[in-house]
């Protein structure tokens, strides 16, 4: 099949190297050159517009990390509206606003054309070993249109509901996510505190009700000081920025996702914004005099 | 051999029971007489004071609510101390404050006697299958003595440091365990907001990063409204208190354990004392207008 791409970031490049593996022709268009450096010879088209590739595939994929980017791809000067025809489909699976997501369905709807928002989860981790959790809104019929590709770099895929639902699952999904990296922090601060080992700490409570995939891999990352980005922690600051601005919106109260934005505000604010969102504990260990941050 | 117990509430009584089942023979006191009469004609022997009992086994179990109780029964009027002898041990598996389980100890140690203490993690669901996860302070040596008893109802020992680190591990435990909660509680809510329906969010979030034990229970619990104690939240609330008074005493900041906390004391004040602590999100519900709360 015709596949466009855009966005070939730590995320992007290996699900895109997916696609072509399983015999798919890539097109692609980035705003940097530079970006589709890595697909030279490898048979993939580059295009000069979204539109322009928009008009050579069947199907595109977008992960990006702004809605006002993905917006613009999809909806501005020389975007994707301007180049589809009935039956093609946008599969954006970026972290954005719910409500971008269903403006730009709603724009390519009145083409003719389809959308599904289809955030991920699981990191570049999953993304290289073609296992990301997929959470995806919008009609289930081109969804089951579509499946084959996104099977091509996913282990999971759930259908959430209609446009949006697909944002507003990864918006929990990146809440409970962080909270749990930041309860994690919490906890080994207070081992330390102690006297006490932190790694005995982490693997008790994997063994009981406390046990999490964020306890697992960002507590081994905080006793072994690794805090080389998986995922930087600008972008789950980015997300913040999003969810709070849908429980202000929607009159949701999230006492506790509320406090984990304040501790990604203060990481950022202390030059962590490239650095990985398991240095939340060196925030701690700052504002108490501990560890060597 | 002969091994005390004191403590038969929904935790304790399954434990017992499989110390029986593995050919000990049970001593056991209680302040309400009618605790020990699911042990009528069973063998065990009940006794008038604590120090009795000690006097009468090798070993003797605790598991109580407060830190209090426990110091009672340990070093008070007819405690453990007034009838042990050089070589007998305490286990005490109940969730108290770190301090007190050292002070205990140091009476018990000045008598040849040594302490444990070694909280779980699991609920009564894990106490009755024999699956607890325990988390152990104290000699590494008396751990090995008694971990025999121990096996009989735990599925991972962790020895985490002396005494009183099974209690800081514990604080810890219940500290990411409850955050887990409310965090899936704030996605729950979040997602209803939206008019997502809360089941197929939980479900996308198991297959990624956000993927919980908590996420899974009480995720569950939460969809169907099932809010009948499997543990009280009044006992979280109390779990709270005492790290809320440790994060205090060390100087431990810990920003979303004390949200947490809040929240626990939100439902308190609602009347939610008996009731489990998935129902957190009712407090998210009632504050914001949404729910059947």
């Amino acid at each position: 099949m015709e596949v466009g791409f855009v966005g070939l970031g730590a995320m992007g490049r290996p699900m895109a190297q997916h696609l072509q593996r399983a015999g798919h022709r890539l097109h692609l268009w980035a705003r940097r050159p530079e970006s589709v450096a890595p697909f030279a010879g490898t048979g993939a088209v580059v295009h000069a517009t979204p539109a322009e590739l928009a008009a050579a595939t069947d199907v595109a994929f977008t992960i990006i990390t702004t809605s006002e980017d993905v917006e613009r791809v999809a909806l501005g000067e020389g975007g994707f509206v301007e180049g589809v025809r009935p039956g093609w489909v946008h599969v954006d699976m970026s972290t954005i606003a719910p409500g971008t997501t269903r403006r730009i369905a709603a724009a390519l709807a009145a083409r003719g054309a389809a959308m599904l928002d289809a955030p991920v989860s699981g990191g570049s981790v999953a993304a290289e070993a073609g296992t990301v959790a997929m959470m995806v809104g919008g009609d289930a019929a081109v969804l089951e249109r579509v499946r084959p590709l996104l099977a091509t770099f996913s282990r999971a895929i759930v259908h959430v509901g209609g446009n949006g639902a697909g944002e507003v699952a990864k918006a929990c999904n990146q809440m409970v996510m962080v909270a749990a990296i930041q309860a994690c922090a919490e906890a080994m601060l207070l081992a330390k505190a102690h006297g006490v080992d932190p790694a005995k700490v982490r693997e008790a409570l994997m063994g009981g009700s406390a046990a999490s995939r964020m306890l697992d891999v960002m507590g081994d990352r905080m006793i072994r000081r690794d805090f080389a980005a998986g995922i930087e922690a600008r972008l789950h600051h980015k997300d913040f920025g999003i969810l709070m601005d849908e429980a202000a919106r929607l009159g949701a109260p999230l006492p506790i996702a509320a406090q984990v934005g304040q501790q990604l505000n203060a990481l950022m604010a202390q030059g962590g914004a490239h650095s990985d969102t398991s240095s939340l504990i060196r925030v701690l260990e700052r504002a108490s005099g501990r560890g060597d941050a």
